[in-house]
C-alpha cells in the first residue's frame, strides 16, 4: 500500500469509478486528522450511495461535498465549504478526477459535444485548481519542508494516453472519441502550464493516466480493474517529487510520450 | 517561389497578417481558373480594406466570403457561398488560419477567455472542417490521381510551436497565453485524429507553425516578417505528401516534437 502522507485530500468525481476506489483506499491508510474532501455533483442521488456508505462509516475522515464541476457557482460554493472545514493547514493533495466521454470521430461528433466534454474536462479542472490554489499555498507554506511532494502541496489531473498525440492513433479505431482525446490533450497543456505558474511556490502539479480500467467510462472490456489502478497511482503519486513537476505519467509509474 | 497547383483554395482570417499575406503570394503564382476564397468576418470593415483592394486586382482569382469561424452559422453560410462558386472540382486546399490569442497565466486567465479562444482556435476549424468537407472529397474523388497532397485535397491547421508540451516551456516565460496555447494544443490533437479519420479518403491533414511572425498577433519583436513566413509556409505545404499526414511542422520544414 502507498504511504500518502498528505493529510487533506480533495477527489472529484468520487461517488463511482477510479475516483470512489481512491476514496475507499485512502480511508484504509490511517493518518492522524486526515480529512477526504469526496466531491460528487448530486451526493443525495442514487449514484451517490456507496459514497455515503462510506461517509458514514467514517464520519471524521471523509466529508462527502456537493461538487459539479461543470459549474463555477458549485465550484465557488464547494471551496467555501471546504476552507471552512480545513483550518490552517491548507489542502495538500487535489485529485481532479470527474470526467466525461462521448463516442465519435471528428464527422460523428456535435458542437455540443465538444462543448459539454470541454466544459467538464477542461474548464473543470480549470476552474477547480483556481478556486482552491489558496489552500493548497496555505498547505505548502505551512509545511516548512523544501521541494515538492503530495505531502506538501500537489494537484494531479487525471489524464489518459489518449492525450498522447504519439500513441493516440493505435487506439483511436477501437476507442473513438474524439471530443474526449481533443479535451484531454488540453488538460495536458493546461498540467505543463500549470507546472511552470506554481513552481515558484513549491505546488506539483502532473498528469496521471490510470491505465485502462473497467470503470462506466472505460467499459468492461478494459484491462485492469479499479483496485490495481488506483493502487498504482497512489504509489505513483506518493513518489513524486519536484522532478515530476509538469510530467505525465502513468498508473506503473512509467513517464509517457506527449 | 512554392508551386502550389492546387486549384481552389480557401483562407480562413485572410483580411490581415499571414492570412492576407498568403492570399497575396498564391495571387502572384499564375495558374489556370484558380479561385482563392479569402474569408473574414467583416468585409466591409476597416480591417478587411486590404484584401478589398487585392479582391479588386484580381476578380477572377479572389473571391471575398464572409466567415465568422466562431459562429456555426456564418460557417454554413459560407459554405453554401463557396459551393455553389466551386463547380465539380471541388475545394483542393483549407487552410484554417484565423485564430486569435489571450495574454495571461492560468490565474490571470479568465474562464470567459477560455471559452472564446477555445471557440475561435478549436471550435473554428472543427465546424469549418466539417462544413467544408464534403467539397474536400469531391476534390479527392475528381483528382484521378493516388497518394495525397496539396494539389488534390489538403486541410492546414495553422498551430504554432505553443501547442507543443515539449517546446512550449522555453518561450511561456516570455510570451504568456495560457488559454491560447491549450487551444492550440487541442488544434494539434484534432489534426492527429481528423488526419486518421480522413486517411482513406486520402484528404491530408497536417498542423503548421508559421514562425513567430510579425503580425498584430505575434507583436512588433517577432523574428521574422509575414512574406518570409508564408514563403516558408508555401513551400512546405506544396511538398506534402501521405507520409505527412497528421504531422506537425514548421515554415521551414522541420517536424516539431509534441
Ligand atoms: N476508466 C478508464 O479506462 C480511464 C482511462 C483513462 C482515463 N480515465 C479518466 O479517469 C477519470 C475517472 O474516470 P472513471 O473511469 O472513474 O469514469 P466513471 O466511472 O464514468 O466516473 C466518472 C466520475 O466523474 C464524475 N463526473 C462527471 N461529470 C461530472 C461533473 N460535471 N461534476 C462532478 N463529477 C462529474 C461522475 O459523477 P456522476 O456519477 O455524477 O456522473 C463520476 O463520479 C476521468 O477523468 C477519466 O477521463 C479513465
Ligand atoms: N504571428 C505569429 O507569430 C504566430 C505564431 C504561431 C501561430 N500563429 C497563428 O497564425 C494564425 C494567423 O495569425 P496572425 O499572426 O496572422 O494573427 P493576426 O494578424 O492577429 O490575424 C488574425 C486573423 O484571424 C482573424 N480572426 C480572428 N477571429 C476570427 C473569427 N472569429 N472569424 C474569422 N476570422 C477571425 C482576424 O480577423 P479580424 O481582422 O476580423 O480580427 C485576422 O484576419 C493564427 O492561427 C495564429 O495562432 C501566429
Amino acid at each position: 500500500m502507498a504511504a500518502i502522507k498528505a493529510c487533506n485530500i480533495l477527489i472529484t468525481g468520487a461517488n463511482r469509478g477510479l475516483g470512489l476506489e481512491m476514496v475507499r483506499q485512502l480511508v484504509e491508510i490511517p493518518y492522524p486528522n486526515r480529512q477526504i474532501f469526496a466531491c460528487c455533483r448530486d451526493p443525495d442521488g442514487p449514484k451517490s450511495k456507496d459514497l455515503k456508505d462510506l461517509a458514514k462509516k467514517h464520519p471524521n475522515v471523509v466529508k462527502l461535498i456537493r461538487l459539479d464541476v461543470a459549474n463555477a457557482n458549485s465550484i465557488k460554493e464547494a471551496a467555501k465549504k471546504v476552507g471552512s472545514l480545513l483550518g490552517k493547514n491548507g489542502l495538500n493533495l487535489l485529485v481532479n478526477n470527474a470526467g466525461i466521454t462521448a463516442h465519435g470521430n471528428m464527422l460523428t461528433t456535435s458542437a455540443e459535444d465538444m462543448h459539454s466534454v470541454f466544459n467538464t474536462n477542461v474548464m473543470g479542472p480549470f476552474t477547480v485548481i483556481k478556486e482552491f490554489i489558496p489552500y493548497l499555498r496555505t498547505a505548502a507554506k505551512a509545511s516548512g519542508t523544501p521541494g515538492m511532494s503530495c505531502n506538501k502541496a500537489a494537484i494531479i489531473n487525471i489524464s489518459t494516453i489518449l492525450a498522447s498525440m504519439t500513441c493516440v492513433g493505435e487506439i483511436y479505431p477501437h476507442w473513438t472519441a474524439f471530443s474526449y482525446n481533443v479535451s484531454k490533450a488540453a488538460l495536458n497543456m493546461m498540467t505543463v502550464l500549470a507546472g511552470m505558474d506554481f513552481k515558484p511556490e513549491e505546488i506539483l502539479v502532473m498528469s496521471l493516466h490510470p491505465g485502462w480500467v473497467q470503470t462506466d467510462l472505460g467499459g468492461e472490456g478494459a484491462m485492469i480493474g479499479v483496485k490495481e489502478s488506483v493502487e498504482g497511482m497512489l504509489r505513483v503519486i506518493s513518489g513524486l517529487t519536484e522532478k515530476q513537476q509538469g510530467a505525465y505519467m502513468d498508473y506503473t509509474g512509467k513517464t509517457l510520450p506527449w
